[in-house]
């Protein structure tokens, strides 16, 4: 038993009681390495859903459903009976009577994980937010879906009433994993899906333009697949802007740093991520991004209790480069604190240090091509596409959404259609 | 060629436009009879999809995705190349100068058939709408959905604070064919699939009550029916109370006409439909709920060029009861009146009113229970449900959604597990 664990106010049992905040890759992986500890642990999300965050943009393009990549968190912790899941949105932590609260709710902890994650960041123009959506929540994939698909509706009701249809453009700011993915899909969905189905417009005249800043996409990537990512794009007739800057965002297009004015249906933000505040609610030093400084165990300093985890969390490997933020980096973190406090109350010591093992990084381009670096091995094109596809089955949870994404994967391969293809009125009302 | 085709006022070329308001079930068989017509065919709906009402309540009960019941119009006629599907909300028609408009953009027919469909009636208490929701859009399904499932986790919340968790409670006022397989559906999640996930509540408590004002339950099936559905019902922990009347409704609960109160996290308003306004929009008679009167071949009077189908017309037998308005109905008139326009295009004498073929009645109560009524046979239990499946799996449009379909069902029936159980943030920001 920990001295934190023997300070608890109440009367409630002396088992220790472990807190993890946000149900993402960390959170999820930091309870499940608590499967034997004789702790209660309570995990608090303000969605009843774990979602799949890497197969967003399948939603935004309408090849996948919502609930094809989420699921609720108590199924996925059904039958480990010593996790509690709360739905509730933490806004504070009090750090000194060790309880975080909801404003209504307070739940006491002896150990508190913090695995709040990351948000989109425009870099100082907040209010482009609403012109441009990221890709964070499903929410954000929902209103995307819309605004491409709505698009194109409008274009061929104004082509019915005789009226010069404007070309269907779609932005997406932003040459990372994300922004590569996203453009990709959004070319098959134009170029393939949805071309035989309109009478009035050619959906395969519509635009997609990929804009970066730096001067290459897949910046994480080694160098030679980055070459490769922008020739496939522009194979599927996406047109890569590389070092270019967008200076100004509005509802109807962007402008860019030489002053060229792109103007556009959809925007798709995929340039930035800032952390959530977890930082600031321990009071823990923390990067300009938000991410908090962390001990070698993930520790908020002066608070061994406190951990944090994942994207809000600054973390640096041996080598000096900082840990990037993928789910592989947030799972290996969660489980890694979640071990930790289990050795800790069973009395075990456990002072190894946190260390990251990068597996690789891979992003795929669309129907039949994805870039894979993994080690020295470097996959791209089909092979790769293949790969990326087993990958992903594979860590998907679940036994029944890796039968039915499968399904879907294989039923957009074969035909080019695409199964969630909704605009329905909630989503339009939310406009 | 037929008069009215001749009479087109603008230079388009000759052939004939054909006008259909409303991809259900009647819109959808309308064009789809017009397949071979020389006739320019024009689909308009308020939504991009033509929806799978009559599995409504198991979105609304996290079983499906709205996707799984769900298809763009556009993939539907993607290869009928007479089609063009177009998004328009139609708020009127002109029927001098034959037109139709959503009071933007305005289109021409010289044949309209109007398959709008119903909505809810509260019979004249319209405020109740906001409390309890109906099961006609998707719309309405995921906010049942989210109210259903919120109650539970705030109830789960609240125990977790050491307050008194409320009994979570369910009403469903209806006792037809929706209301049954509603009823159904929330005990087996209550009951089943959420009850092993709470550590602070015991789903499998929550009480579910079923409303119904007239007699028995079921009421356009055979009467034996009734009391069989009544006790599969009841063996499912649902409260049944026929005879019963809703006097007042509001956000926490209902009151029936003896006084009762009744409090509830969710009220789901199965009772009573009113057509949409298809019969104003041309000035034809209509009875009180709304269905226009409209000749035996379902065209309507003075306007041997507009036809109405579906639920929004009001249709009589050989024997002079009702066609009800159920999806097969719909289906048989649009069909009906397809082919009628098409024989007419053709230079077709064309003068058989139309028949309704009623092929039976089926309603599912839950797991493994089913009553069916087709001519003679009658079929309840467990054969009743396979038939049900197997027919309501054959009905559904599409290779790929039969699949899925198939699979989720299967799912919850070995696991009891449901695969959509989402509340999303833009679900309560609705709220």
């Amino acid at each position: 038993m920990t001295d934190s664990a023997t300070r608890t106010p109440d009367s409630s049992p002396a088992r220790p009681r472990v807190v993890i905040v946000g149900a993402g890759f960390g959170g999820v992986e930091a309870a499940r390495a608590l499967k034997h500890a004789d702790a209660d642990v309570t995990l608090i999300d303000r969605r009843n859903f774990h979602l799949f965050q890497p197969l967003l943009y399948q939603v935004a393009t309408a090849a996948l459903s919502p609930g094809d990549i989420a699921w609720p968190i108590r199924s996925v912790f059904r039958r480990q009976k010593n996790v509690t899941v709360l739905m509730a949105d933490i806004i504070r932590v009090d750090v000194a009577r060790k309880l975080v609260t909801d404003g209504t709710v307070s739940i006491p902890y002896d150990f508190l994980v913090l695995a709040t994650g990351a948000m989109h960041s425009y870099f100082g123009h907040e209010e482009w937010e609403p012109f441009a959506p990221g890709l964070k929540a499903i929410s954000d994939a929902l209103l995307l879906r819309e605004r491409l698909l709505l698009a194109f509706e409008r274009a061929e009701l104004a082509a019915k009433a005789k009226e010069q249809a404007r070309q269907v453009t779609t932005i997406i700011v932003g040459g990372g994993a994300t922004g590569v993915e996203m453009a990709g899909a959004v070319a098959e969905l134009a170029h393939h899906t949805l071309s035989a189905e309109f009478r009035g417009i050619d959906p395969a005249a519509a635009r997609i333009v990929l804009i970066e800043a730096g001067p290459r996409l897949l910046p994480a990537f080694p160098e030679g697949l980055s070459e490769v990512t922008r020739r496939s794009l522009e194979a599927m007739r996406v047109e890569v802007r590389t070092g270019a800057m967008v200076t100004a965002c509005d509802r109807n297009g962007v402008t860019l740093a030489d002053g060229e004015r792109i103007d556009a249906a959809a925007i798709v933000w995929a340039a930035g991520v800032t952390a959530s505040p977890a930082a600031v609610w321990v009071g823990a030093e923390h990067d300009r991004a938000g991410r908090a400084q962390v001990g070698a165990d993930l520790s908020v300093a002066g608070h061994p209790e406190i951990f944090i985890v994942g994207d809000t969390a600054a973390v640096k490997n041996a080598d000096g480069r900082p840990v990037p933020g993928i789910a592989p980096a947030a799972k290996q973190m969660g489980r890694y604190v979640g071990r930790l406090i289990a050795a800790r109350i069973a009395g075990r010591a456990q002072d190894k240090p946190f260390v990251y093992q990068h597996s690789g990084d891979l992003a795929t381009i669309g129907r039949k091509s994805a870039v894979v670096s993994l080690g020295r091995m470097r996959l791209t094109g089909f092979p790769g596409w293949v790969f990326w596809c087993l990958a992903h089955i594979w860590f998907l949870i679940g036994f029944r959404s890796r039968i039915v994404v499968s399904i879907n994967w294989l039923w957009s391969y074969l035909t080019y259609q695409r199964g969630a293809r909704l605009i329905s009125d909630r989503e339009r009302a939310g406009e």
